[in-house]
């Protein structure tokens, strides 16, 4: 098992290793005096992972109530929010007990937003279930829920007590959403050093224990320079502004990973061309992302990337702010006009 | 005009006076940077006020947009405020963009939480129009919308730039509300030294600007000292307990201030029963409170109450914190197991 420390204004630890679920009792135990602990969840996990979670929590001493909606973004609404909260009321849920969010990026970032609002605060855990969550949602306190105007829209930072992976879940992963979870590691290789060339042949077991744990530890040093994400944390936003775009234009049947892989390929090949790195840098993070068998190329054209652009929550005024590599372990901002977007996105390769 | 300084992690200005509507874009302009400004009002408040206030804001630069819903509480559910956030969306806010709160305390406390969740936070301003919000919900920071199970249990600490109070939009207030804003002030009467014997006769004009910048103060010296409302800030909820819960009981007909003032009378009648504070003190509580036309008497039964109040937030478990009165300007919280309650409640003169 790999700890990692997010130092945050109430710090906490993520804990990577198979098996965690088992002990998932006690361990929550130790971080809370709550009396009640209210799970929420989604089918595709809850039906393997929460009779386990929910004897754990009974066994070390809990009362357990659970909410439990259908898998997928698009559930990830204010509707299902509100129907979550409403449960939290009628299970009488108070402000001293703890929410525990079962599953990959969408329970965790609805039981985050819902223990963040209900009561104006209560304590949460997430136990993350995807790689996907694992190396990003589930750390950094950044909770939200989609609107009818654009993803993740509202929300609020509300960081976890305590956060628990147990790689054993990942077996049960599709291998589509194991691979989509690679591309947000793919990010944090290009972000910082030491974490590329991990990467091929592709880990697994330990080796893969290591990756998550740096990606984590690589998360919460911008994470902790900036809780808020007024400034550097920006960064970690590598190949999410054409990427969010493309998983909207896609009407959300691509998976998130898929996505940011499309958009860490665009702004690559588009910083090639504009001499921020070399022609060499973006073809090694084309290849590695080629290697995960993830999409390099963009399936939508340049004015349809271009109006989901521009309702980025990172847009300010007649500009926008995007990540761009210098070279694997160097990227920086470069603030782009909204007029020079569509000739980005052809240097991208969008067509 | 006078100024009550808030100091909470981010400090901000709240200033009383007349004719402050009529310089407001100025203000504002005065304490952000934003492009672009979103109101959010009720009916009420907008026919009357809206314009004056979007000329204003216009003049000072800012680029103005608005939401307008229909007056009540009945208003303040997830669904409007879910509108309110589209809204925003649909009127490209951005992050660096400021939402001004117009109104009582519903478009405050609604338009507080859109603010804290649209983006993760944007900056708000609250513009209060009634005594109530004046003394009560535009300070503080405290923001929540209403849940089918129960009051004010979804929202956020999300503290405005600044708080500007117009005296002259008291003017058009129905006598029922300006009424029941004077239950909150004579709670904070109740609370601190200094400001009963200023209440009777009724105060007007310069007077009354001094009344509420006394009880912003008094609010200031909790919520700076316990800004999250983990401790001594539960002292504001003198009256509260009892007056949420016939509040509720009467499916929201009485107006919050009527419902504290019979909560106030209560808590204080129970607390002389009991020999916490004398039969004197009490009768001052309820004889102040009927000098304003406040109701005294609370119209549900024992049973009906206690069903509302063990929904209570500040419930933990068994037992429920009630504020009582030692003496004026001296109270403290009593802890009463929930098997109690009904003793209480009937020491209370509720039948």
């Amino acid at each position: 098992m790999k700890t990692v420390h997010v130092n945050v204004s109430r710090g906490y630890d993520v804990r990577i290793g198979q098996g965690l679920l088992q002990d998932c009792g006690r361990a929550i135990r130790s971080v809370t005096d709550a009396s009640a602990a209210f799970i929420i969840s989604d089918e595709n996990v809850f039906v393997p992972y929460g009779r386990t979670v929910m004897e754990r929590l009974q066994g070390a001493g809990f009362l357990v109530d659970h909410y439990v909606f259908p898998h997928g973004e698009q559930s990830k609404n204010l509707r299902v929010w509100g129907d979550i909260l409403e449960a939290m009321c009628a299970a009488q849920v108070t402000r001293s007990d703890v929410v525990v969010a079962l599953g990959g990026g969408v329970p965790g970032d609805m039981a985050g937003f819902a223990a963040a609002a209900y009561q104006r605060g209560v304590d949460f855990v997430q136990l993350p279930t995807t790689l996907l969550a694992a190396v990003d949602s589930s750390v950094g306190g950044k909770t939200a829920v989609d609107l009818k105007g654009g993803k993740n829209l509202a929300g609020a930072f509300h960081q976890p007590l305590l956060v628990l992976c147990d790689t054993d879940t990942f077996r049960t992963l599709p291998d589509r959403e194991l691979t989509s979870g690679f591309a947000e590691v793919i990010k944090y290789a290009v972000l910082e050093d030491g974490l590329f060339s991990a990467l091929d042949p592709v880990p697994s077991g330990e080796a893969l224990e290591d990756v998550i744990a740096r990606c984590v530890s690589i998360k919460n040093d911008y994470v902790s320079a900036d809780e808020f994400d007024r400034g550097c944390r920006a960064l970690l936003n590598l190949g999410h502004t054409v990427g969010h775009a493309a998983e909207a234009c896609s009407g959300y049947r691509l998976l998130h990973g898929e996505a940011v892989a499309m958009g860490l390929a665009a702004i690559a090949r588009a910083s090639a061309v504009r001499g921020i790195c070399s022609a060499e840098t973006a073809d090694r993070i084309v290849a590695l992302l080629q290697r995960y068998n993830l999409p390099t190329e963009i399936p939508f054209s340049v004015p349809e990337l271009r109006r989901e652009m521009l309702r980025d929550k990172k847009r300010s005024g007649s500009e926008l702010n995007l990540i761009v590599p210098e070279a694997i372990g160097r990227c920086r901002t470069e603030t782009v006009p909204v007029g020079d977007l569509d000739a980005w996105l052809r240097d991208g390769g969008v067509s």
